[in-house]
């Protein structure tokens, strides 16, 4: 089983206006609302592969396998126009000292499920930033193979516990180059040249997929993946089809991906 | 008592970032949430001038003079860098018959208590144009005299039942001006030259107060004039100087109201 783990949860709210004008009043002809985060996005993608995944994370008012906290949940409106999108990002809930306790005893009895564990996005307030860390070390006592995605500190402090494998931001993936990393793969994204990993790239036909859901469908496959077994060759061909394919936030488009995994070029570096 | 109708209230959502930029991802510094609607914006100014006033609308989850209704209340994002202010409305709720039923139940026993009814804002989705009509009606039966704030159809519409006060908005104002309006007295705003009413114009010394609050600090002077029963002149005046004083949404600077009233040019056109 797949655990992914959302710490930073948010409820996405998407803004339809006619056109997007500074210092102006907009009405808002239609707002879509949906849960997100790149581990509850990721266990979507893994649905539709027909893989379901269990997830948790912190969650005031969430389903049973979250942990609940006082705090509200950040939103995270965009605004677009049909064309472009702007977003607005509001600062998360700040999780107590209490509430992150009680969160690593559920996620240490979750991982004693599971096989593979994501942990993916931004941590919130109140979290030290080896929280990444502490729940890698969780995960391989239980047994599990890990994936990290996130940035900045966290991806840092999260590098000490060596996850399995690590999809680290395009803005920190240089900082990583040539680092010693231990035991940790790194899937480095080359946007239009597809993935690298393990002297390997995977490069697909097209341009990439929808901006917002590339990395959580490339986090999703490298997941199923691990899960399965997968030789690298065939993991990072596969990443590539589906991050190429990714249709939004989370879902991607299962025939585009189905029609270019054989268009995938495969090549030792 | 004063009592304030908000059918439509809003949660005003505010967020504070650098610069808005167009296509650009905005990390939100600060995010301040209220509920408003002008309504409750009026009873929180008349709070201001120790005139308690008694809000009831339609809301889920509100306090117990709101009928409850089973859509979520519509939001108000208003993105500002500190200079500038950009909003984004979202449509309301969808009210049903059956709630709107329960509502004017509630209504009239509540205007019963009441001396002065304010009726403001724009009508929800599901309520015919009529409904500020049918409360006017109310209201009237129950021995309230009635103030009516609204704009396009819900405001011609409500005009029907000859409300004894009402404030068309600055697009309304032109339409109605000239027109026999029963017993209704026609209070309308002249921008910086003040407010005009009975042949009567009111004009502050300075610009007028914080532009999302004149309106609605006019309207509670209106109330509480027509509560006292203040004569034209001297609520005009009044009207005037609490509306120049306006400092936000729902509050006034008292300080500056007090000082703005005695220099409140009258004149007789």
């Amino acid at each position: 089983m797949i655990l992914t783990v959302t710490l930073n949860p948010a409820i996405n709210l998407t803004y339809h206006v006619e056109a997007l004008v500074p210092g102006a009043t907009h009405r808002v002809s239609r707002a879509d609302k949906r849960l997100g985060g790149k581990g509850i996005n990721a266990a979507a993608v893994l649905t539709q592969l027909d893989l379901p995944a269990v997830t948790t994370g912190l969650l005031r008012d969430g389903p049973p396998s979250f942990t609940p906290i006082a705090g509200p949940p950040r939103r995270t409106v965009v605004v677009t126009d049909g064309t472009s999108a702007t977003s607005f990002r509001e600062p998360g809930p700040v999780v107590t000292a209490a509430e992150w306790a009680e969160f690593t005893v559920s996620f240490a009895r979750l991982a004693e499920q599971a096989k593979v564990v994501v942990l993916a996005g931004s941590l919130p307030g109140g979290l030290p930033d080896h929280s990444y860390a502490s729940l890698i070390g969780l995960a391989r006592s239980a047994g599990c193979l890990t994936i990290l995605d996130t940035s900045g500190a966290a991806l840092t402090h999260g590098l000490t516990a060596e996850p399995d494998v690590v999809k680290p931001s395009a803005t920190d993936q240089p900082r990583l180059a040539g680092r010693a990393l231990g035991r940790t793969i790194v899937v480095a994204s080359d946007g239009p040249n597809g993935l690298t990993a393990q002297g390997i790239r995977a490069r697909p036909p097209h341009l990439s997929g929808n901006a917002t859901g590339v990395g959580v469908a490339c986090v999703a496959a490298l997941a199923r993946g691990l899960l399965l077994g997968t030789p690298w060759p065939a993991l990072l061909r596969d990443a590539a089809a589906l991050s190429a394919a990714a249709s939004n936030a989370g879902s991607v488009d299962l025939a585009l991906y189905r029609e270019l995994l054989p268009q995938i070029e495969v090549e030792h570096l």
